[in-house]
């Protein structure tokens, strides 16, 4: 799966912020893909891009329209149809990771189809993923894992990527959702894979590459989710990772949504990963701890972050609130 | 997926015994639901079951014809489609493991839809699967679990359930796999599920049951093989195994097709299985070990069988060539 860039981006006629969260994160972290928004009438979203429509856009040389809004129900509704068709009509691709997928609203394959533009489904995985086998692959990675799901792996990752290529390190984030998808332009929608095909497509979206370029790989899941833990572990084997960073909130309970199931401590979370890591890359080693820190004050952010550190003897930081530094030292001297 | 019983066991043209795996499973496992076998006039595989044909097999009160043949390519050769038309114009569910689905069989679905029966794809698993959730369900479940892929962890889950039976044991065994769906006449084919979904269908499979009830389910893959390890440790969570039972071939070197991915020794295993099972139940205990012997002597055997004792400390033996006693006790003792 590769997007064709820079995007125009589709608000549609969101109300508020929270509908368009997908376009801020892509807006956010791939300012350089954002060459404008399209907005309707009703829109009360902006992204403080230049409003285009789609010709407009693509005649500014975007390549994809974006959709990057999410309706109620992940559903395309009736009313952005022809919207849609203009933006084929003007040459552009459309990108979409809401569940409806785009061949299947009425008109728009034969249109996609004679003005030979591309409808991309984020969504979908691609066909003839391979079983993963493990062998060992040139190039360095990072994996970002966490205690549970939702509590900063991608934001870590984004951040990690940023700072290395800051220092002059060749890097690339690797996305396995679908927001991290349209940041990257490419990567593998990990919750809709075949169980049998997991590690297999990380290593895929992972390739051999040279002996200093560093993957930041978007972690997914949890080893403590009694759901996803699966998922996890097929991540964790496909990335055969040097590095791992821990994902962490420290106002958590409980793995989200599950009373009954207990948050690990860092502690063991760093010891199971490891151990599961060793399976493809003997060597992984741990180089930092990233806190979710943002429900605390700032004494209680300071006690966790040094508490982190104690507890699993490397770095921590705060994607949002502290610098990435320290691990980022660690990591380039392991 | 439920399937209706008893079978008429379709052999087509096979030319020899290893064509026709799935036909021998289900008559050596299942023989009470084998009525008949219907084989065309160049077949050479004989199961030892009354030859009749679906018109026939449905009089005598056979409900399903089972394919037990898997042609080169797993495709459904133009040649079966008469046969198969008059099973359904018998009468009778038509139920397939191979890769073609029997819908896109011109002409198959219109005439079950007449004939009001079911066409069935062991393959194919159910929709609407829930993510798995981890909370406590009554019964007792047994999973068998394996240093590697193919060595005996289906063969064991049914030696198990019949020597419970046998014992006035309440139990049923639960089927992840083509052949043990076949067997068992439901369960889900875990090969086939998306990963977010692994854990949720093993929890669906396994429901609530009455205390004293065990499922005895048959495992998939392995924590050590470097692409499925994330399927195994969806089921392991799902299962909530109170037992484990570890399966293993002591003349396997490395894991099967992966020179570079060393075989776990036994303890390993053990110790990692028991940490991933206690996410979803603390009190999982290890009750034996299966090995499989086929290829050592019976000296050798007899060493490997006491030397796996020892390394674990639990019981051993080889379904095929052994008692499952020592096993049985310590199961029901834990």
């Amino acid at each position: 799966m590769s997007i064709r860039k820079p995007y125009v981006i589709f608000l549609g006629d969101a109300a508020e912020p929270v509908l368009a969260k997908t376009a801020f994160g892509v807006r956010d972290w791939a300012p350089e893909d954002c060459l404008a928004q399209w907005r309707l009438p009703e829109c009360k979203v902006d992204l403080g891009l230049p409003d285009k429509t789609p010709a407009e856009a693509a005649a500014a040389g975007a390549r994809s329209l974006l959709i990057g809004i999410a309706p109620g129900g992940g559903r395309i509704p009736a009313a952005w149809v022809p919207g849609l068709k203009s933006a084929i009509e003007a040459g552009l691709d459309i990108v979409s990771g809401l569940h409806t997928r785009l061949e299947d609203v009425e008109g728009l394959a034969e249109l996609a189809a004679k003005h030979k533009v591309q409808l991309i489904n984020v969504r979908t995985p691609p066909t003839n993923l391979p079983v993963g086998n493990g062998l060992k692959r040139t190039g360095k990675r990072l994996l970002t894992v966490g205690t549970d799901c939702a509590l900063g792996k991608k934001y870590t990752a984004l951040t990690i990527t940023k700072a290395l290529k800051a220092r002059g390190v060749a890097a690339d984030f690797r996305a396995t959702g679908q927001t991290g998808i349209l940041i990257a332009g490419s990567g593998v929608p990990l919750d809709s894979v075949v169980a049998d095909f997991v590690a297999g497509a990380i290593e895929q979206i992972t390739p051999a590459a040279a002996a200093d370029h560093w993957d930041v790989i978007e972690g997914q899941g949890s080893l403590f989710h009694p759901g996803y833990a699966g998922v996890t572990l097929g991540l964790v084997h496909g990335s055969q990772a040097d590095a791992l960073i821990l994902c962490h909130d420290p106002s958590r309970k409980h793995i989200a949504y599950h009373p009954h199931q207990a948050m690990p401590s860092l502690k063991l979370a760093a010891t199971r990963y490891l151990e599961a890591a060793q399976l493809t890359n003997p060597n992984v080693k741990l180089v930092g701890v990233s806190l979710n820190t943002s429900s605390l004050s700032q004494a209680e952010r300071e006690r966790a972050l040094s508490d982190a550190e104690n507890e699993l003897g490397v770095p921590s930081f705060d994607p949002l609130k502290t610098s990435s530094d320290a691990v980022l030292d660690r990591l380039l001297k392991a």
